[in-house]
């Protein structure tokens, strides 16, 4: 697997960091995708699960990446550049990305009828809500064999060196939870449970086959940047311009939750990211 | 200590547990409180902390214990006969109880114009916000040589098994931090961090001398029962009867993961109550 790791690092030249493509391969390889799979990929950003997935379907598999968001979003490089930029790799030609949402996407020309999987990679907390999970369930039924959802796990399985990330969750999706607010630039909108999207899937008819939860490789970055990003003072101004005088005060002590969190961790703490957990549908 | 406890439970007639009582007299030891003190303890709700005082500062002390609640507030028993029990216990003279705020209170003939200490017996979450905090301790100023303020810590030392009593501190604030919200029948209403009283008693002019941060008797059933109720159905249904849809999700997914960090300790864990934050100021 490491041996993976290496390679998608020099196909990636630079766009991530062993860590986080470490984390990408481990869902997949818990997923067991076949060899040649043609896969779409929901919400597949700046597209660091797309190339890792692309290696490892080999040559005869496809990945096709949808992701509604603007192809300026994002610094130090947009997220067109960084979708280009993969797509000039030596295995570009198994991946093509397509700026839409997924119900535009499923109705256009440039779909496939059928998939043979739909994958949702980490990228449910970045949805306004867990309701808008649903129609994308829906729309899915008919359209792959088989569905995949991998989301970070709220339950921290004992380690406490994941504590400050899950508490930095609760505080942004409590920032992005009110109603006033129109500054939606964070990674976490919204936490949807293991509970929730599993309770979704149901109703919109899919069979659950198998869950699995695992941890997060040591190094991977996430816990660190999202840690950072609720400390950072910017993140506090943000949080005093919407909510009323309660709900300001409310998140102040989720910040110092985060802050004390991490100190009690010791100086330059390693932060652990939060375990995924995963989920298999047909 | 135990012999204390076993006194003091003794003296309570069956009003207190012994893990409740040696958790009082955890605080009064760590902030060593002189036999024969007055103490004004303000919030003194059904007088469990009141009780062990009185029985630690000895037949010179005397504990005035004051609180805004209503007297038939509380079951089984309510809070007005749980403070005529203990006013009839061997030691209920040295014990005055008042139905009232602070600074009603102070304003009255009944209180006397200085007391040697004022003390907050980890009764601040209850107040609706950490601004409600900021003119009691104006208020107190030059009517008390001393104050200490005992409250829940958000850090929970690496003691997984506080985790799910921190996560349902989070939801309780939660809900009870929506502005729309009349129904405010829980013990903790808001949170606010041992970084957020240091503030406030800096601005009211108060010197901090000393903190301390002491973890809870094992038995102590705080974390039990505060789990158990964010965990219960009326809850959940409270929680959909306010605030948008949302704040709902969000409740929802903090009352997930609640569940999630009591499951993750096995089945029927011992759940640890959180620290406690003791500040000592003149």
């Amino acid at each position: 697997m490491s041996l993976d790791v290496t390679e998608i690092a020099r196909i990636s030249d630079g766009g991530s960091s062993k860590p986080q493509i470490q984390a990408r391969v481990d869902l997949f390889k818990t997923w067991d995708i076949p060899s040649g799979s043609k896969i779409l990929e929901i919400g597949c950003g700046q597209g660091d699960c797309t190339l890792a997935m692309a290696y490892l379907v080999g040559e005869q598999g496809h990945i096709t990446g949808i992701d509604p968001a603007p192809l300026d979003y994002g610094a130090p490089m947009t997220l067109g550049q960084a979708q280009d930029k993969l797509k000039q790799s030596e295995i570009g030609n198994r991946i093509t990305f397509h700026q839409a949402d997924l119900e535009g996407f499923l109705n256009s020309s440039v779909s496939e009828s059928l998939y043979d999987y739909a994958v949702f990679a980490r990228s449910t907390w970045y949805l306004p809500s867990a309701e808008a999970l649903t129609p994308m369930l829906v729309a899915l039924r008919g359209r792959t064999k088989h569905l995949r959802i991998a989301e970070y796990a709220t339950d921290i399985q004992g380690d406490i060196a994941a504590l400050p990330h899950l508490l930095a969750a609760i505080s942004q999706a409590e920032f992005n939870s009110r109603d006033d607010n129109l500054d939606r630039q964070d990674n976490i909108q919204s936490i949807i449970t293991p509970q929730k999207i599993r309770e979704l899937a149901h109703k919109a008819g899919w069979v659950l086959e198998k869950e699995d939860v695992i941890r997060s490789p040591e190094d991977q970055e996430d816990a660190k940047w999202e840690v950072g990003r609720v400390l950072s003072e910017k993140y506090r101004v943000r949080s005093r311009s919407s909510g009323g005088a309660s709900r300001q005060e409310y998140a102040d002590a989720l910040i110092s939750a985060v802050e004390e969190s991490k100190r009690a961790l010791g100086p330059s703490p390693k932060l652990r990211t939060l375990p995924t957990w995963l989920g298999s549908w047909a």
